[in-house]
């Protein structure tokens, strides 16, 4: 992977900036945006079983990665557009996860936190 | 930013083994999981107008760099579950859209394309 | 409004039924389902501001009731699945508000409960 | 089931009037409201097996009815916003979807109507 989330952000900004599309990138707009292409990927797993789920044949598979790549695009763009560092979120995340979820409470059992 | 998404997507592997949680990250499952932090997401703006979503004050946006976390986590997760790289998706779909929607055809027009 | 939500429901039981469909329509699958449907509704007013979203054209209101009547189809088949009375619920969920967002400390205010 | 889909929408109105909080009920609002809302549905269900999904125990049905009340309670605001009528609408997607999916060419299969 030889591109980094800051060269993706930056081509995506460029991408709107040449349509004149920024105009429509509240970060309100962006999370319905980022919301409605989850509903797209729902789609696809909605009437498969978890084992089918887990063997998609590859046009299913390219679809997938389609709709996983535009949820991925609008989380990217309203990263920049709130000056949020994603990668660093998500590592203080999982330091907040670790505390939360200690292995020795949880292992195998998938729970949410609030219910312990 | 110095981690890179495969460190990432490593790191939540060894999380979830660690726990015994890879029995329930089907992708159909971690779709479901992607899409309900999503919801979260959405919970903070519905109520905000567009110019408020873009002017949040430091605690409301610290907790949604942490709603985007959750998004990133579980989208790695899955790209990594059904053995899909993100990055190359996304810069797939940039190529794509760049097709669909000619800077000359939708500059400063947000419908969609099906609508044009 | 001459039809029942009971008679709604019996209809959908029943075109399910027809297809061999009910092995599909699993709570969880149904859930999934009706969320891939809001994402729909989603998308025809992501780029709106408030003022458009309450100034549809025909067409484009004609086609939010079809997205509307996917959510209620799906919301209905789950309540049945689940043997949940869907109007006795949410005749539940008002008292609760009532006292919840009490008229004098609420007014005007849209904050989220856990907020106050 | 005695009170009426428009007893419920008249009620829900009243509800906002009484705290000044039309001025937030703007269709896009409702939108994301709702669509909230469906992703804490989704979080009850994330980790079940479809099977666990259809025998719930009566916390986590109770739980789930009052998730699936804020789901209707939006989506009978959002018709009265739009004035939509949700159980014509609902009759009218089961007249569409009848000739979409005719029983002798789907029975058992739950593809979906463009994949054929």
């Amino acid at each position: 992977m030889s591109e980094s989330l800051q060269e993706l952000s930056d081509r995506l900004q460029r991408f709107a900036q040449e349509r004149d599309w920024e105009q429509f990138h509240s970060p309100k707009n962006l999370s319905m945006a980022l919301s409605a292409e989850t509903g797209e990927l729902l789609e696809h797993f909605q009437w498969l079983n978890e084992e089918q789920s887990q063997h998609l044949d590859d046009d299913k598979k390219e679809a997938i990665a389609l709709e996983m790549a535009d949820i991925f695009i609008y989380l990217v763009r309203l990263a920049e557009r709130l000056d949020i560092n994603l990668m660093d979120a998500a590592w203080q995340k999982i330091a907040i996860n670790e505390k939360r979820y200690p292995v020795e409470q949880v292992k195998g059992d998938a729970r949410r936190a609030e219910e312990y």
